[in-house]
């Protein structure tokens, strides 16, 4: 063993960061993870927490509890600001004290994406995304208050604009976040009203593709718009939005009056691409060899979803599985070199499969040749995420409070609340 | 019946005004609740969500959802800014339109209480007080960060100023406060640092009284005074607060550096008193009748906190309790004038005890003449308060964390969130 332990600094407590911290727990290294919140976010059940179902607790554990067992771990809460290549540091913002330098021997960058309104950041005021606890929170004061502005209203021409929901993107977010809210308004909502019948709602699902779920196979895009129609919502294909206010927006030249937009569209690379001065792709991404190191730096790693990398000629896509299987690999390859074994294979993706849930009991399904839609695949959905909660007291907790959805249609976490500014 | 239904306007969805909603629930009248949220909270837990062992959601159940079953009530989320008393409405600003006018023909005003800084209005910003959900997030955000800043903070001289946690107020929620804040530094937070010992933070509990919960009996104020050395809080009583600032605070001449301060100490009536132009007593809260009705106007009735009435030549004090009883007492009381029955008796408060909390498994108890302290105590405090929240899947989920959080010192909801403003 070397005299001095080697340093690994992780920036991002998400799937990628994680994982690679957790392949180095037996390795002779002095872990430091920084991320700019205290919690790991399960963020494919992010839509819950903006739909109600669950609460924020639910879907987030302080990273620190995740990897107490880690006694090499130690844990920052701060903002990286810049690193510096030469001298092997990163800066971080605590809060507290403007820049902290924490050198490293090695670094794993797993900072993740943000949304992206495609040079429209004006958009970003009247549509808010979805990407944190905070967003999600944001968006479930938006629509539980939309309701409440109507159910105030006693002029009932002035309650179709409130309650006409737009969502922009249909992707995976867009297409369960539109199917949440249509069951939402026919379930849990359908008896709580004296002037507005939640049922009445308009859910608009805009864009600019063919067809919703572009990811998966045509055959379970067109299963998931037949079910969108059936549950009342609106689909429209094809179509950009080219603007929005606080009125409403316009749509392929029609104008749509709504109070609720949601952005479900673009997403952003982290600026990892930037702080390294390296080559990025066309969306911003830090492009990476395939053992997932950056050019001329072997001692700088990229995963998740801000790296790049191609895979039998095609981009591996920006979903959690490719975060952990790179984060482990990271981590892996870091622990043989500081033992002085030969490097690992290069990094390979093995696809698992892709899963999206349109409304109650129903999802579509894609892995390999396989194929599902429905029931069947709204249960693997449900089993697979269990699992993958973190923690075991938030998969009792989130297994509980789904049974509970399922059978009553009641939600766990239906609260506005108008937090301070902090 | 009339040929008109009575409107009965019921201002607060506390404990006081949702007791009178669901005491009119046979009625022949129309009710309209308003408030400014749109959850009932169960204020008596509102502690445990600052120190992360329950998450918001579990506290707080969306007041529509709770009287979904009275048709006759139509509930409003809006602040009510004025009463016109002659023509009998109510002012509301709605969010979306300044100031939507509601008649009544009968007026509940159940507004309950805010913090009061005692003229110092300035310490709030430094010292932030716990009455609603988003006060609690707030203060949830402070502590957890104050260990966050400790731990990234590599000088450890400076680690002293950030885990030095001062409470101001010495009465149930302070009490309850210092202790579940020791109890977490003991169990919760033990394995997760690596720099800092949370047990090392110094949690300090002022008071300007001679003992702590001065509303009980002195030999309960000692059993918890005892438990809160024991737990390892430093008690300082007959002292005063002269001045707050970013850097800590001066308590009877003596400087105590702190970045944590948190103000549990006054409670001020809400405004009810000015909107009815009523005598109030000297805290400000609205004198009223042995029938709960204000002076000269028979149609109007202040329960709760923000009402004013002496009982065998004693205020009522701020507590739950009362603002039940009084709710219903008040919403019988209109039954009975609407279907044309006899006044019933004056009203009269039946005493069933009070509880607080003294950390894991203690409780001081009075109730008559029977005084009790440690764990029976405590569990007689956890099976009322589970008795008496809302919802029944709160119950459960209450319960099922209690006896986690016991069990594994893990706490539900150890989450810091920046949430946007809104």
């Amino acid at each position: 063993m070397p005299d001095k332990e080697a340093v690994v600094v992780i920036v991002g407590g998400g799937f990628g960061g994680l994982a690679a911290a957790r392949a180095l727990r037996g390795a002779p290294v002095k872990v430091v993870l920084i991320d700019r919140v205290n919690h790991h976010l399960f963020q494919p059940l992010l839509y819950q927490v903006a739909t109600s179902v669950l609460a924020p607790g639910q879907i987030a554990s302080p990273i620190r509890g995740i990897l107490r067992n880690n006694g090499n771990t130690t844990v920052i809460l701060g903002t990286v600001t810049s690193i510096e290549l030469a001298s092997r540091q990163v800066f971080v913002d605590t809060q507290d004290r403007a820049t902290v330098p924490v050198s490293y021997d090695y670094l794993i960058l797993a900072t993740g994406q943000t949304h992206s309104y495609f040079g429209h950041d004006e958009f970003e005021k009247y549509a808010p995304g979805l990407k944190n606890l905070a967003d999600a929170v944001a968006i479930r004061n938006k629509i539980l208050t939309a309701f409440e502005l109507a159910e105030a209203e006693e002029d009932p021409a002035r309650h179709k604009d409130l309650l006409t929901f737009i969502l922009v993107g249909a992707g995976p977010t867009g297409v369960e976040m539109a199917s949440a809210i249509a069951v939402m308004v026919h379930s849990t909502l359908k008896r709580d009203f004296r002037r507005v019948d939640p049922a009445s709602a308009r859910i608009v699902l805009v864009d600019m593709g063919p067809r919703p779920l572009g990811t998966f196979a045509p055959e379970l895009s067109q299963a998931a718009l037949e079910r969108l129609k059936k549950l009342g919502v609106e689909v429209m294909l094809g179509k950009g939005v080219d603007s929005i206010d606080d009125e409403g927006v316009m749509v392929a030249g029609e104008r749509i009056a709504s109070r609720t937009v949601i952005w479900t569209a673009g997403v952003a690379p982290s600026p990892a691409g930037r702080w390294l001065n390296a080559e990025t792709d066309r969306a911003g991404r830090v492009k990476i060899r395939h053992d997932l190191s950056v050019q001329d730096h072997p001692e700088i790693f990229v995963v998740g979803d801000t790296a790049s990398l191609e895979q039998d000629g095609k981009p591996l896509p920006g979903v959690a599985q490719v975060a952990m299987q790179q984060g482990r690999y990271a981590g892996d390859l870091i622990e043989r070199r500081v033992r002085g074994k030969a490097s690992p294979r290069p990094f390979r993706y093995f696809d698992k499969g892709n899963l999206a849930v349109v409304g109650k009991g129903f999802a579509v399904l894609q892995s390999g040749k396989v194929q599902m839609s429905g029931f069947g695949a709204w249960l693997v959905w449900a089993a697979i995420h269990l699992q993958f909660l973190a923690q075991s007291s938030l998969r009792v907790s989130v297994f509980v409070q789904w049974v509970w959805t399922y059978c009553t249609g009641q939600r766990g976490s239906r609260l506005i609340v108008k937090h301070h500014a902090n």
